[in-house]
Order: C-alpha cells, then sequence, then structure tokens
C-alpha cells in the first residue's frame, strides 16, 4: 500500500502531472484533461495573437502580461503580447476568428491547449478568447522553484447566456472606480451583464442634459456624468460584458418626484429624497399625460447612453397607496377598466415598451411587470421567495410558463448576507422544476443583486466578492460541478486574486478595523471579526429607520463578513471532536481557539481607554472570552467549570443584540457547553 | 512638587483643557490659543453655512461629516450641513465673505475658534473655510467615554503661496482615482497646486481630438480622455486646488516623435516610445516651422481644458547631442547667432510663450528655460542641487536674483526616497540664503515632485504619503516650527488618517505582501519590511535598464517604504542603551526586536516552499537573523557568541545587496556588534 503510494507519487513527480484537485479553476469549465508535464514560466514568455484584429483583445492580453508578471515577480523580455500574427513562434498563441456582440448571442467558447512547449488559445469570438486568458491565468501553478502552467486540454462554454451581477449605486453613490473594478472582477469570472441600478427613492444617479432637475436636485451632487457613463460603458465593452441601465417607476419614485412633483400620485406633495431603507408610497401617476412627456424625454437622452440591447424599467414593490388615495385615478382605472392596480401599472408600463423600441432597447422589469397584458417581449426579471411568501424559483417558473424570457436574483440576494451555499445551491434549471425543453430555453440565466442600503465604497466589494464567484460558477458550469467543498477549496485562491484586479475585500477590512482600534494593534478586533457576521435577512437596521443613508458604515459589522473566516474551521474542529473524543488533532484546534478568544477580551478592554468605537463590541467580545475560558475548563474536565456563567455567556453571545453581528460560533460553543 | 503635578493634572481634567502636545495639528497653525473646557460630539452636531453661496464649500463641509460620522461611528440627525444661514443656532457656524479664484492671489486665511458649546469658522474666500474645516477636523479629541473638540483659537494662513505636489502620470500611467484621491490628500494638507507631468519620453497621456496620432500611437492605450481630465479640473477647483499641466519639450521627446518623427532632430529617425529610464536623445527640431505648427495645435487644444494660469512646458534636460548631430541645426544655430544649445532653446522657448499668452497662460518650465534671453514672465521650476553638482537652492536663489519668480523642487524630490528630515529641513527661504526682500517675494514656494519611473498605482501613494504632508507645513507654517519629534509625532495621526480619503499607502502594503506570501501569513515578511527601505538615490535600477515600464512592481521593495517603521524605535533604543548600560527599558525593546528577527526568518524559509517570491528577500532576512542571534548572545554576555559568524552576517547586512532594498537597521545593529 506505502509502495503504490510511493510510485503514484514519483510518477507524478517525475511526468509533472499535477492531479485534478490542484487546479484551482473556476467557474470549472465544461472539459478538462490533464497531460503530463508542464510549462515552465520564464522572461521570455511572449503572446502572439492572430485573426481579424479586435484592440480588446489586444488590451486583455497585455493585462493578462501584467497580471502574470505581478504575481509571479517575472521581468519579461517582452512586455505586450505581438498581434497581428507577428510573432508566429511565440509560446502562447491566440487565434481568433470574429467578435462578439453586445447581446446574447454571442459565441462565449473556447479551446485552451497547454503543451510543454506551447499553449494554444482558441475561439470564435474575441469574448471567448479573452475568456481564455482568465482561464490560463488560473491554471497557473507553483513548486518551490518557480511557476509554472500544467499541460492540459479545456474545452468550455457557458450554461446560461445571463450571468449578471447588479449594483445600487442609488441608495448609496458608488463612483467610477468602484464600478471598473467591479467590471473587472466580473469578466475574470466569465460573467457578462451589469445592470446598473441608477435611480430609486433614494437619489436619480444620472446627470441629464435636458431635464437637469432631476440630477441637481434629487442626487445630492453625488450622480455620474454623462461622459463618466460612456468611459464605464466603453470599458465594459472592452470585458465583454453588456450594461443594463435600471430607471425604477412607476414605485421607487421619491428622486423622480422630488425634481417633478408635478408627476406624483398625491396632488400638491412635496416630495424629498428618501433618507431611510424600505418600500415607500411615492408612485409616479399613470393616469398623467406629463407623466410619459418626462418618462419620453428621459429616455429619450439615457438610451443613447447604453449601446447594450435591454432597458430595465424596474416596476417592483408598488403597493398603490397614493393609487388608492387619489379619487381622479380611481376614476381612470375604472374609465379604463383596468381592475386592479396591477392592470393600471400594466396599462403605464405598456406606454414604455415603444419609448424603448425606439432606441431597439427591449423593455425588462422586474417581476411585478408580469400581469396578462404584459408584451411576451418583455424580459421579467424574477425576484421574490421565500421571504415574500413565494416557493424558490417559483415566479421564475411561472414567467417561463407564461412564455416570457426570464432572469432569475431569487437566491442570489447578496445583501441578505446568507451563508455561501445557498448562493451556490441556487440553480435556475433546478431539476425539481418540471419545465418543458421550450420553456426551459426562455431561463436566460441569473443576477446577483448588491442592493445598496447597507454598503458604500469602502464596504460593497466585501459583499459581492468573493460569493459572487460561486453565482458565477452556477451560471457557467454544468449543473454537476455542486461539490460544495470541492467549490470551496477552488474559492480561496480566486477570492485573493481578486486583490490583484483591486477588489478592496480583503484590504479594506483592515482600513474598518484601525479606524474602530484607532490605530492601535488590530489582531484582537480582527480575531473576533473573523467569527461574526453582520445581521442577515434584513435583520441589521430594523424598519429601516435606524441608519439613513448618511449614517457611518465604519462600524465593526461593516468590517465582518457573511461566511466569517474561522467560523468553518471551528465548526468542523468541534464536529470532529464530537464524533470522536479521542480526536486530539481536533482538540487541539479547538483549543487553541478558545484560547485565542479568552485573550482577545482583554486586549480590546485595555484598548478601549484609547479607542471610544471599541466599546460596542466589548459584551459580545467579553461573553465570548468568558465562554471560551469555561468551555477550556470543561474540555480539561476541571471542576471549576460553572455551567451558569457558562450559559449566561452562552444567551449574550446567541443574543444578536450587540454591533449588528451575530456570532457565527455560538451553534459549536453551544454544542461543546452540552457535551 | 508632586502634589504642584496633581494639582496641574487635576485643573486638566477639570476644566478639561488640553496642552498644546496633544493636538494634532498639521500643518501646524500661525496662532494657537488653548481654552479649558470642551465641547463634546453627539448626534445633535449641525453646521450652518452663511455668506455668499459657494458649492465647493457646501460639498466640504457634507464630506466633513461623514468624515467626521466615519470615524466616531456617530449617527448624526441631520447628515448635511444647512446652508444658506437656515440654521443661525447650529453647533458650527462657518461665515465666508467671497470666493477664491485659481491664481496665487487668493486669501488663504481662516479663523477657528471653539467655545464649549459653539463652533466658529469664519474667512474671506471659501477656500479658506474649507482649509479651516480640515483643522477643525484635525482637532477632534477622545477620551475613554467618546470624542470631543477642545476650546481652541486658531487664526491661520500660509507662508508662502505655492504649495505644490507633482505626479509624473507618463512614465507610469495613473489612472484618474490615484489622482482624485492624492488631490483630497493634498486638500486635506491644505496644498494648492497640482502639477500633472502629463507627457515625457515614456507616453502621451492626453486624448486629442486633432492629433490623434498622439494618444494614439505613444500611449500604449494608457491616457486620459478629455472628459476625464475636464472631471479631475473639476474635482480639484472644488477642493481649491489649481491644476498647472506640463507638457515636457523640446527633450523628453520620444513620445511626441513616436506620433510626428519628422518634428525629430535627427531625420528620417525612427522614434518610438522608450520602455527604460534615464535621459534620452530624442529632442524635437527648433529649426523646423512644423514643429511650432504642431506645438500650437497642441496648446490650442489642451491649453483650454485647464483653467489654471500656468502651463509648465518642462524644457529639462536636453543635453543636445541630436543638435550636434544635425548639420542643419548647427547652420541654423549661426545664422541665428545662438552661440550655444542652450540659446537654441531658449529661441525655441520664447516662441511658446505667446502661444501660450493666447490662452492667458504664463509660461512655466525648469530651470535650465533659464538663459539671459528668457522672458522674465516666466515661472522657473527649481529642481537641480547637489546630485547635478550644485549646491542646494542655488539654482532657486539664482532665479530669484535674475528677477524670476520660482518654485522650488530641489529638496522635495520624492522619488530620491530620502530620509524624511531632509524633506521637512528644506526650506525655500532658508535663512542662510542672503535674499533681499525683493527676491524674497520671488519665492513663491514650493512642489514636492513625484517622478514615476518606479511607481504604479499600486505602490505611488507610499512614496507620495505621509512625508509631503510634512512638506506641506513647511510650506504652510512660519519658519519657527521645526520640531524634528514634534513633527513625527503629529505626522503618525495624518499619516493614519490618510486612510479616510482612500490613500492606499498602508492597506496596499498588506496587498503586496499577500501576494509574495502566496496568501500565507505575512507577519514575518512585514517585520522584515518594517525594517527595509527601497534603494535611494536612483540606485534601484541601476542605469535605468533593469526595470523596463512594464515591469513588475509588486516587489519586496515595493512593499518597504522609506522611514521604515522599526528602525526608528529600533536605533532610539539602541542610543539609549549606548548611553546607559543599565537602562533596562532600552535593553528589553532591544532584545524583544532582536527576537523577533530570529525567528522572523525561519517562517519564511518554510513559507518559501509554498511561495517562490520569498526567495528573493531569504538572504538578506537569513543574514538579519543570523546577525540577531548573535547580538543577543552578546548582550546577554554568552561565550557562545561569534564575532566571525556576526560580522559575516553584518557585511550581507550591509551590502544592499538583495530585493533592492537597503537595511535600515544596519548601523545600529553594527553599533551593538562593536560594544
Amino acid at each position: 500500500m506505502k509502495q503504490t503510494f510511493l510510485a503514484l507519487m514519483l510518477s507524478s513527480l517525475c511526468f509533472g502531472q499535477i492531479e485534478k484537485d490542484q487546479l484551482m479553476l473556476m467557474p470549472w469549465p465544461k472539459e478538462i484533461k490533464i497531460n503530463s508535464g508542464k510549462l515552465s514560466l520564464n522572461k521570455s514568455f511572449t503572446v502572439n495573437i492572430s485573426g481579424p484584429k479586435s484592440e480588446r483583445l489586444n488590451h486583455a492580453a497585455t493585462k493578462f502580461l501584467r497580471r502574470l508578471d505581478g504575481r509571479t515577480g517575472t521581468f519579461f523580455t517582452n512586455g505586450f503580447a505581438f498581434t497581428n500574427n507577428a510573432a508566429p513562434n511565440a509560446i502562447v498563441q491566440i487565434k481568433i476568428k470574429g467578435f462578439a456582440g453586445l447581446d446574447l448571442q454571442q459565441d462565449e467558447s473556447y479551446q485552451l491547449n497547454i503543451t510543454s512547449n506551447q499553449i494554444s488559445l482558441t475561439a470564435h469570438t474575441d469574448v471567448g478568447a479573452i475568456y481564455g486568458l482568465e482561464t490560463l491565468l488560473q491554471s497557473l501553478q507553483h513548486d518551490a522553484n518557480g511557476f509554472f502552467f500544467p499541460t492540459i486540454s479545456i474545452q468550455d462554454q457557458p450554461r446560461f447566456k445571463w450571468r449578471g451581477l447588479m449594483i445600487d449605486a442609488s441608495r448609496h453613490f458608488e463612483p467610477v472606480e468602484v464600478i471598473k473594478r467591479n467590471l473587472d472582477a466580473m469578466a475574470a469570472l466569465k460573467m457578462n451583464v451589469f445592470h446598473w441600478h441608477l435611480v430609486d427613492d433614494q437619489g436619480w444617479r444620472i446627470e441629464m442634459k435636458t431635464l437637469k432637475q432631476l440630477h441637481e436636485n434629487a442626487s445630492d451632487g453625488q450622480y455620474y456624468t454623462q461622459d463618466q457613463i460612456k468611459d464605464v460603458v466603453n470599458y465594459a465593452v472592452n470585458l465583454g460584458i453588456m450594461i443594463v441601465p435600471e430607471i425604477d417607476v412607476p414605485g421607487h419614485g421619491s428622486a423622480i418626484l422630488t425634481a417633478f412633483p408635478e408627476i406624483g400620485s398625491t396632488p400638491g406633495e412635496k416630495y424629498s429624497i428618501e433618507r431611510n431603507a424600505g418600500v415607500f408610497d411615492p408612485t409616479l401617476d399613470p393616469t398623467n399625460p406629463k407623466t410619459y412627456k418626462i418618462l419620453k424625454q428621459i429616455f429619450d437622452e439615457v438610451c443613447p447612453l447604453f449601446p447594450g440591447k435591454y432597458f430595465h424599467i424596474g416596476g417592483d414593490e408598488n403597493a398603490g397607496k397614493e393609487w388608492d388615495a387619489n379619487p381622479k385615478i380611481q376614476q381612470f382605472k375604472k374609465e379604463h377598466h383596468l381592475e386592479t392596480n396591477h392592470y393600471l401599472q400594466t396599462y403605464f408600463t405598456m406606454k414604455l415598451v415603444p419609448m424603448l423600441k425606439k432606441h431597439n432597447k427591449v423593455l425588462m422589469g422586474w417581476e411585478e411587470i408580469m400581469t396578462k397584458d404584459m408584451s411576451k417581449e418583455a424580459i421579467i426579471h424574477s425576484w421574490r421567495g421565500v421571504n415574500e411568501g413565494l416557493k424558490p424559483g417559483e415566479s421564475m417558473v411561472n414567467a417561463a410558463k407564461n412564455g416570457y424570457q426570464v432572469v432569475l436574483s431569487n437566491g442570489y440576494y447578496l445583501d441578505l448576507v446568507l451563508p455561501l451555499e445557498t448562493y451556490y445551491n441556487t440553480d435556475p434549471l433546478h431539476k425539481n422544476w418540471s419545465l418543458t425543453p421550450e420553456e426551459q430555453k426562455k431561463i436566460l440565466g441569473g443576477e446577483a443583486t448588491m442592493w445598496g442600503e447597507l454598503v458604500s465604497p469602502l464596504t460593497i466589494d466585501s459583499r459581492i466578492w468573493p460569493r459572487t464567484a460561486a453565482i458565477a460558477e452556477r451560471l457557467w458550469s454544468d449543473a454537476s460541478v455542486n461539490d460544495l467543498q470541492d467549490m470551496r477549496r477552488r474559492l480561496t485562491p480566486v477570492t485573493n486574486r481578486l486583490e490583484e484586479l483591486g477588489i478592496t475585500h480583503l484590504r479594506n477590512k483592515s482600513v474598518i478595523l484601525r479606524n474602530i482600534s484607532n490605530y492601535q494593534d488590530t489582531q484582537a478586533l480582527e480575531q473576533l471579526s473573523n467569527i461574526c457576521e453582520p445581521l442577515k435577512n434584513y435583520t441589521r437596521n430594523k424598519g429601516g429607520v435606524e441608519y439613513q443613508m448618511y449614517s457611518p458604515l465604519t462600524l465593526f459589522a461593516d468590517a465582518c463578513t457573511p461566511d466569517a473566516k474561522d467560523a468553518l474551521p471551528f465548526t468542523i474542529a468541534v464536529q470532529k471532536y464530537l464524533s470522536n473524543k479521542n480526536d486530539m488533532a481536533a482538540k487541539t484546534i479547538l483549543l487553541e481557539y478558545l484560547n485565542q478568544w479568552v485573550k482577545m477580551n482583554a486586549v480590546m478592554e485595555q484598548q478601549k481607554v484609547n479607542a471610544p468605537l471599541i466599546g460596542q463590541v466589548l459584551p459580545l467580545s467579553k461573553a465570548v472570552s468568558v465562554l471560551s475560558g469555561q468551555l477550556i475548563l470543561k474540555l480539561q474536565g476541571d471542576a471549576a467549570y460553572n455551567a451558569t456563567i457558562a450559559q449566561q455567556a452562552l444567551e449574550v453571545c446567541q443574543s444578536k443584540d450587540f454591533a449588528d453581528v451575530e456570532l457565527a460560533v455560538a451553534v459549536p460553543l453551544q454544542q461543546i457547553m452540552n457535551l
């Protein structure tokens, strides 16, 4: 047995063949073959591009080289890719046949073949080749002596056409650089749709040339200039990403109505930008001709900024309160035989279809737009689920069965800060849903949604990443790629390498902790943050009024992230120990953590004198410390263990009452206590 | 004695009067009076602005509130400042009389008066008030219970009119967000001139509408669109910062000549973008009418982008090699009685004066433009010094004596990565220079220069900050503010709070170290980096050919910074111990450091297996470790101390041969060895 293992090891070493579980690819490709051998990286590494000239592919190849030399420290002799087949003997040969357009019909496939002396990357389109470069970069391996590419062959293409990320820039404004770095990260994960939520109750974020009131009165000075929007659009096109802008109407209308109160549904109302979070009443008046005049003007100005085929008009969460209260609107409903507010909204939405069609845009809206009179050309964006009293995926299935093309976001709400697996396990084509092949084709894909109530430029990356990489895999890879443990293994290097693209999820955590500690040592705070998670399921900011949109997001909860770093290893160690009390390795891990948590609180108590903000976390820190101390006694069979003290501390740990976080190790701690 | 001290303590506590050395202001204000009492910060903190309406002051007040709530975690009831005197009872009352323009004549003074229940900030101009808000933010204090403002009165105004920072975006392109965050940091330090070095041998960085060849052929696709430039200009205007653009001619011409080889001084030469660092030959032909035709077109397009009064035309480091080699140019010199290449260059430069004047711009150039025929209206930028065979300040003094207005940069070259004190001690009006009052008036101020050969967006902030804050103080505060130790004390919180403005000097160090360690624990690498400094005085990248402009700047030297963090405390401890062997506190500190450095290497040796890049630092790390081990033995009087081993290790430590860094503690280590 031992000898066989040794022989395997040797063969693997001699021929340099790596194992599948050494590959860190994400999303996992459709087909992969691992051969023996490797191609070592050195300064003579060169890239050649042939086929029709694609500026964005040339650009991607240069960026590929910068990222490759950045992470390996290699001083390449040729710092740029050769284009127009200028170096037919270069190590990397990229060949394309044509270009991808900005719609969902593009061929995104690529073939990557690495031998011990050459790398061949071929694709039908430039975007396919750009994706292939990401896979090549992910395939980089190293040993103690240096870096190399393993000899592998990959054939790859996506499962779904629509692999999106939405960022809400209305609740909190996200400057251009935030958008750009997230576009870079999306492209690295082979995502292709950026949905830009630009208008909501809390702000209008588009500079207008004709209706200046919108950005001047309803943005607090925080908006994208049209030049900036064009810049972002170009940036996205370069990455093969289509942008879908959203102007949310007729509900979520506070910002628009701040600029144009006369088209609101409550006559004489003085609307203002909303500062809280929630669902609010201000709604456009669908019976007022001026409403459509203004919307037409808006679309005429905004549509040309975006070259993509789709325009999102929101349409969600209109409870119709203002409509019910307005006799004129009630009268209009009767006259037009519109029985419900939903029908009235459809009347409204259908008026927008030709305004968009004029600019060759297809209307897309949240699922509430789907009533019986809604055009079948519209794209339905499915978002409601368990929290709204529906089964997961129910509205998506309904849309597909009703003949609509549909994109799934229910299950991908990043702002719920749920555990990673809930997102990964959400499949737009779940096997339990009985859909005909024709209905299945209606399901375009999915979209992760980053609503902006509780994120700022400092923290937004840590809410989007790395979890969106898991969603990207769900949308790109085969349904059979669903091993959670293997996904976690591959997610770690993806998480790290996102730093290379400017994603700030790791570095900004330190910034927040330094501020809280007033620039004292942050180790203790970090240890606590590694077992705490922001409150889930909208329980932070209860009622939407605790935080205003200008309230600080520099707090302990903002430094914490979903899937707290130390929670899983601790939980696993506890499980192992519980199933086998003689597992000394597991017990050692347990005790190391418990000892760390005992000490952590003492440090913070001391630091508090010079850092008022630490005070907010001390009750929790103290409880964790006390409980950990007790559990050490218990594990050691020490008679000094006091069950009452432990129980009191546990209750604090379970309470979720402090610093807007929950303790992610409360369950395993309780399990030790119950031993 | 003890009682007096106690009484003082009590009086200080009772009346809440803080001491001068608790104030963390930088630049230190002109006059300050400390009173007893304090104004506590709570959620009802409000700001009111009166006087003529200034959008940028309103904007600054909002940013002030966001930074204040961000660092204190306060949930303000009023998230925005009241404008137009809408809240005459607000706690902070800001009053201005008018607006500052974009020239050097603006009144930048302000008065800040904090009492226990109100804060009054008055200024002649909006920019003065914006500076006052920075001072107010810097004056924030805290105790264990919370945050407060001390009751102080400040009258403040700058010593010099020109307090500048130059960023070279040609050698390495620095995207808009890099420029913006540095503008924010400048404003926080009351700096008012941003000099944007946009063109050099290594790239043309301005989008051109008429001469597209420039950005299309000579930028590698890395340039600012005109929209982006306008965006940055607006951003700067909002902060009271004037932008001085630079197009460097006639030397440093490789990029321009890549686009227009026909105006080069070597007929038929095929020019290309320079990839190395250094002084190169490509120079515009001053005898060719087309040269002036193109330059006129350039200025006609670029000047209107910048509202400021000054335009920098470079003019430096033209060795005239191409001119000497071209008989036609030599003939021209004779015909025009231009004895030297310098006179020929002046002939050239004088042709540019009216091109700029047409756009109401004053010509500014590096000191080489100063020959006897140069217009006295030109601004001289003094840069040469000891490295160029001149005395410090010599060329600046000459310029002033010759009747030129002059800005000093010699002594402020950030890319020399010299110790902090060399920058702080450089005074444009040094008392040793015998200048008449009239001549002194010619000295406008100074400018920190960040040349771009060895900086990238990832690292540039760590080269500029925090040291530029010390330069800012030199240029703002009275000459008598020159206590190095006190400056260091105040620089620490400034360093930290720069994070709040997005400056990445702290966070990106971790990014680089994580990459080097391949995402293993970075503590050991960080410990080494805290005693290493990048090679100084241009000894990194010897001959300018080791690094090409596309070479990686993600190496250990890039994580290290000038003024290595642990070097000073260790050096001080050694000095204390050397002067008194019974100073056990000092000895304890020494031993703690030495023990840390012994352990550090073992960790890195182990990590190297999984991180090839660590290999580059191991020889140094090992030498520090071995030497530290020996010095511990020596300090403990242990007979195992081996002087030969220590000496060998010391030589490696002194060698500056590894990883492009020098060990910043080599001297104190040697001092212990020589005990």
